[in-house]
């Protein structure tokens, strides 16, 4: 399959039937229902090489019942429907390759509860994590998923994202209580109630995290919350190789050291980092750490990671005492991204993400190394290495087509060996247009069948984000 | 709805098709099929007031293959299908209301494969919890989902089940990576891969915990591990009223102590286990806590839930510093269904749980205890209290209809009361047949709609344990 294939392409809805479809939803909606160009396009997927797919319409609810109404017309003319939180996924899942409406979350973004003796909240989805967390500060409490780009949480909720915090945290799967979900017969369903835990009935709140919007339209999210941590601590460490890091990670989870963050940049990304953040890090693999909890049990966590370090021939661990340092470690660690584009100017990184038992990892992250080096890609790394989870930004021309398509041999590559290897072809991207081609081979047929069994059984018209995770029967 | 009418009638199938199906049966499995009464009896239901509907065979399958051979002859002859591991679900999910076949995993019970570097294990699911951290311990792992008795793995994870550790260490939804699934149609599914995290299709695996044998037989699990804590610490703690116990939770949660275990004991319970257990705890309401970690960490903690418990009237704090003082504390907290029986000779405790959101839960308590008390009924309480999860052993004359009725009353005001505390009718015993009446009042007609629409996806002709978990439409 080449790289133009790699997603659905387009497919034009009749004019007539998206013209009437429009008329319903103008006369409900006025101006929250919009048709420029420009705005589709903003709505379309615009983060990463896959081309861009605009809805017909974008539409801007402010209730369940607003969103119940866009189900409800689009479900009579048989248009598809997009739901749109920041537009910060990486593999197409906001596309409308068959047309269709764009649901956008912007003004469903209130906070409705904050339950401190319970520790959760409930919200709406088109909040953000940083909106969310600067709403909780004062009350001592965060939410600890963080994916990086600041991304609401509805569709944080819909990919099943991660990131940084997941290896003591965990995923959204498991931080999210209960969610209130619009079907595609434009009934609402509450998944759960707010109890910490249940044994009543399917576990539909964890059905819908990572269904990217196939089964329907999360409304509202009830969220686990933390109290801040009395102590936050970082620090860095340099290694001989990757596989003395990996080892490093693997023996500190083992301690049971509850590590916080753990991420690996390899000796590549390490220098595109102190090209952009004017750090003077050494250029070898490193870990970046921090640890959360009490003065003396972060101080305790450090010393007992830095002999694990030590015993490997990694080090010196070196500590950011202060929070400006430690802001700007994890800074650094946050624009990894625009630190990659800097080590060749013009070019865009075609970042990916795969996922492998942590035993795997030195490996699979040595082997795309060299990989990489032997197709001529520029591929720095970095992994959140507690999960086994990592990603890299291949450095392309998009527009010269040879590249293109030694990226896209090198991505097969990539996956095929994460396979290999017993993992998953992505571990917090999710899989939207660009993973599809995947699924086959991760899940098998079996797997598969009882997929799409789900996605009838719920969507038997597939108007929910039509296109995405699950390849053609 | 009567005592009688709480779970689903015994309905004989024709004898011509039994025999057929068992004919098939007994040609594939020889011996391994058993058909005497006592066998078919001890595979119904034997723990609780839920009458014994016995299958009318049993099979015991020594692999996948054989599961899947099971199936193929119950879909021909459209037989009901029970997966069976120890028996000692307390809801009814091993009877056979509609008469079939018991599959008991005896026979499955081998561990395939540990993962130490990975912390994870592939198993079968007849291993039970004792059995599995049995086999771990050499390896200075443990796999810490605790729900009392020595249930199988397999048990576990089809009634989504946790227990006294889950307010460190979750539930058996936060800690099991993957299963294969023995499908309705007899296939074989995969639900994940061996990654720690994926974003790679629907969550099968956590549709699949929790579905009580619903939506197919589970035969293989690969479960998250732990490394055994360098130190493990426990302590109990009297509070002068269950409101202050509570409160000394939420605070000791909300300050993010990591207690591995926090049980609350009503003041009827202690007197109860003092006379089983032979202890001499005050007899007021009173925690049994539990720390793992470091050896300063641990002190640590206690220090600072000392602290906490002190500023509620609590205290004072007594530590079992010696691991025969720890473990003959926990075993008075495990051998509190047999201390329950002491408080009424001759009488069976009828066990049932519920959980709340925990600001809820001392008002949830208290209501329940005053309850049972104007109901003349004794009714011994223990909580996990960190989930806001509690069990209520009522102490009846079974052969009383009297007692019966007003049990049955009483059960039905604590669901009831759970529900409006935004709570759920069951923490982690599960549905099977005794609370399926509370179902449509926890989840709602639309959610149980969905619940039912996947059911029939997956299981067409409603051979997986019919008549368990999801009420009639």
């Amino acid at each position: 399959m080449s790289v133009s294939e790699m997603w659905a392409p387009a497919v034009a809805r009749e004019p007539k039937i998206v013209s009437a479809a429009l008329r319903d939803l103008a006369a409900a909606f006025g101006n929250r229902l919009v048709t420029s160009q420009a705005v589709r396009e903003q709505h379309g997927h615009t983060t990463t090489w896959i081309p861009n797919q605009p809805p017909d319409a974008v539409v801007f609810p402010q209730s369940t019942a607003d969103v119940q109404q866009v189900v409800g017309i689009c479900l009579k003319h048989n248009m598809p429907i997009i739901p749109f939180g920041t537009g910060t996924s990486l593999e197409g899942h906001v596309n409308a390759p068959q047309g269709g409406v764009s649901i956008d979350f912007r003004d469903m973004n209130r906070v409705l509860a904050v339950h401190a003796e319970d520790l959760d909240c409930v919200i709406e989805p088109g909040i953000t994590r940083k909106q969310i967390n600067e709403h909780l500060r004062d009350q001592g409490l965060f939410f600890p998923i963080d994916p990086g780009a600041d991304a609401s949480l509805g569709g944080m909720a819909a990919t099943r994202a991660s990131g940084t915090n997941a290896v003591r945290y965990g995923t959204m799967k498991d931080n999210v209580l209960s969610m209130k979900v619009v079907l595609a017969n434009g009934e609402v369903m509450t998944t759960a109630r707010r109890a910490k835990k249940s044994s009543s009935g399917y576990d539909l709140t964890r059905l819908m995290i990572g269904s990217e919007g196939t089964l329907g339209i999360i409304t509202e999210l009830t969220l686990k919350l933390y109290g801040i941590p009395e102590a936050i601590s970082a620090g860095v460490c340099p290694f001989p190789s990757v596989e003395a890091a990996c080892n490093a990670t693997i023996l500190t989870i083992q301690s049971g050291i509850p590590v916080a963050r753990i991420e690996l940049l390899d000796a590549l990304q390490v220098k595109a980092s102190n090209a952009y953040s004017k750090l003077t890090l050494p250029e070898t693999p490193l870990l970046l750490m921090e640890f959360h909890g009490s003065e003396s049990g972060v101080a305790e966590q450090a010393e007992r990671f830095g002999e694990i370090a030590k015993d490997l021939g990694g080090g010196p661990f070196e500590w950011a005492t202060k929070a400006e340092e430690r802001t700007r470690l994890w800074q650094a660690r946050h624009d990894a991204y625009w630190a990659q584009r800097g080590l060749r100017p013009g070019s865009q990184p075609l970042a990916t993400d795969v996922c492998v038992p942590i035993s795997r990892l030195a490996e699979c992250v040595t082997e795309s190394q060299a990989d990489a080096d032997e197709a001529g890609l520029l591929a720095p790394i970095v992994g959140h290495v507690g999960d086994g989870n990592f990603h890299i930004g291949l450095l392309i021309d998009v527009n010269d087509a040879g590249e293109l398509k030694k990226a896209e041999s090198f991505l097969e590559r990539l996956a095929e060996r994460a396979l290999r290897m017993e993992g998953t072809c992505t571990g917090e991207h999710g899989v939207g247009q660009g993973k599809i081609k995947y699924l086959n081979a991760e899940h098998g047929p079996v797997t598969l069948a009882v997929m799409r069994s789900i996605k009838q059984a719920l969507d038997p018209h597939n108007i929910m984000n039509p296109g995405k995770m699950l390849p053609a029967g």
